[in-house]
């Protein structure tokens, strides 16, 4: 047992998977969480994801050793706000959002003295949503990124960092500016560019009378997977994490008018050797064991 | 049996998996086959791809019923040059190239008159290429699509359609110029704007010290897996699908414009609706069983 009482706020996708996770393992006594909407709150309840399920976050925070906010980035602001005043004296208050210094922002001014915030982004997740999404193995192998101030102190930064290798992650700590430079390449781009192609293809669907659905071939598929993530989610990724966002599609931009220009001109050496040095990387993400060659890029659901 | 002998002018993943299909359902007497590269000739032997290798395509074209070139699109016009003279009289002559109507072009002019051409694209492919990467049941389940021109006798394509039914593929009919749009929207724009993503990243880890493939997450994951295809098959697509690439890169630069602006001027709204409409398409492709959504994307190789 690491953390007497956990309370989770919000109960969809990451917080399920922590509530299993830290279960698995018995890394907590008693784990309770509330979401916004009753309907979560009752499937939650039924499917027994947590120990008990709150009506609201005030009560569920009462008495919790630690706390994770897992709601869209957007609405940390707001949470934070309403449970501040509840919070136990020494309790460590953490969440899970894929843009940290936005959050910090957004959630520092609420938290009474005494309170220790270690803000975290576990790199793991599915296009899927909602308190009956999550699995216990989600984190199995998974980064998670941990961007606490210097205020925090060191050995509650150490309890919390093995509270999530014990439950499968591989625990890293950085700054959260960086976290936020970093993560726009990997993922936060990627996302708005695939959502960009899927939208395109949904134009001219109606052009060619679903022959872009029927015949999607690899590449768009992966697309479309991407671009089925969740809209709430996506929209407060991008809001809050606009100035890296649109640093690194500027960049992108400019390499993909030189492609473009490269297809007009018809220079083929251009591309050749574009084509051959994005084929390294891939090699160097197998080595980093961050991805699989299996067909299922080690994605499987193994419980 | 549809054809007492087939002959397969290149060696690598599309033709291996072709012999293996026909041979799976013993589709063809004999499958023989020839490659440029002395390495790939006697990979293809020592591993039995085909029944006979051929050093040249000359050679290999002898006698054959159906003659199936599985070379990159740029290398079509070359060998169709060098094995025109040497096809039997009536025989059906085929391609594999993923663009179509620019292959046409290039092949059509060295074929003898009573000689038959009836261009396909099977829509089925891996990141992985060479004599040893083919596999029985590559086309299992894909489309395969049929470009022939009206001059192609209508007995004729309906056999060719029944191989590459019975090889496990979906077999349709389209003009060549329509395949060329649809596939610039639903494979070639998703790959070179992967290529892009992935060459940005590749200029930023200089900068951030290999963290960008440490902490790669879904979504640049999956982007690497697409930019790891075969740079010559991918150039020679581009440089032969110019028209439809670059209008459907006009429409998708266009459209990422308007989501950049969404970000900058922090329009939620724009965001949120854009990312439910992306949304909706994903359960279109699964409903049309292009993909299941399992993590694997159905792509288990089950031989
Ligand atoms: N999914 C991923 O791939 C992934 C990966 C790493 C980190 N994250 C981060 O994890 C957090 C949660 O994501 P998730 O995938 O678990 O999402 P999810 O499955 O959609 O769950 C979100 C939860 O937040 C609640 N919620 C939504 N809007 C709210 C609001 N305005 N006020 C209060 N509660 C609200 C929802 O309650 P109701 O169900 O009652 O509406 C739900 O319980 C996000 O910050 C996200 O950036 C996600
Ligand atoms: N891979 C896919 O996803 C996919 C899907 C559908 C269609 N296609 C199309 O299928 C065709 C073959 O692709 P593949 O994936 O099978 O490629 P591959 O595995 O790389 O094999 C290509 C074959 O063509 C030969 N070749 C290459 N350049 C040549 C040249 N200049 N002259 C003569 N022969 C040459 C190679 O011989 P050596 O090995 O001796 O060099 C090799 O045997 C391409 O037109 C491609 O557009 C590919």
């Amino acid at each position: 047992m690491i953390y007497k009482r956990v309370a989770l706020i919000g109960l969809g996708l990451i917080a399920g998977s922590i509530a299993l996770a830290a279960k698995r393992r018995g890394l907590a006594e008693t784990v309770v969480g509330t979401a916004r909407t009753a309907q979560t709150r009752e499937t939650a309840q039924k499917i027994g994801l947590v120990d008990e399920v709150f009506e609201t976050p005030e009560q569920a925070v009462k008495d919790a050793d630690l706390v994770i906010l897992c709601v869209p980035v957007g609405a940390m602001a707001a949470v934070a706000a309403q449970i501040g005043p509840h919070l136990k004296a020494g309790c460590v208050i953490s969440d899970v959002g894929s843009v940290k210094q936005a959050v910090i922002d957004a959630v520092s001014p609420h938290l009474p003295d005494g309170v220790i915030f270690i803000p975290a982004h576990p790199l793991a997740g599915t296009e899927h949503s909602g308190p009956e999404a999550g699995f216990a193995t989600l984190f199995d192998n998974r980064f998670c990124l941990l961007t606490p101030t210097d205020a925090a102190p060191v050995n509650e930064v150490a309890r919390y960092r093995d509270f999530w290798e014990q439950m499968g992650a591989k625990v890293e700590q950085m700054d959260a500016e960086h976290h936020d430079r970093v993560l726009a390449v990997t993922s936060h781009v990627p996302h708005i560019i695939a959502y960009t192609m899927v939208g395109v293809a949904d134009d001219l669907r109606r052009v060619t009378n679903s022959e872009v659905i029927k015949y999607s071939a690899a590449g768009f598929r992966d697309f479309t997977r991407i671009a089925a993530s969740d809209p709430t989610m996506w929209r407060d990724v991008f809001l809050n994490n606009e100035a890296a966002t649109l640093e690194i599609l500027g960049r992108f931009t400019e390499e993909l008018f030189a492609l473009q220009r490269a297809i007009r001109k018809g220079d083929g050496e251009l591309l050749f050797d574009y084509f051959t040095r994005t084929r390294a990387i891939r090699r160097g993400i197998l080595d980093a064991g961050q991805d699989t060659d299996a067909p299922d890029f080690g994605r499987t659901r193994s419980d």
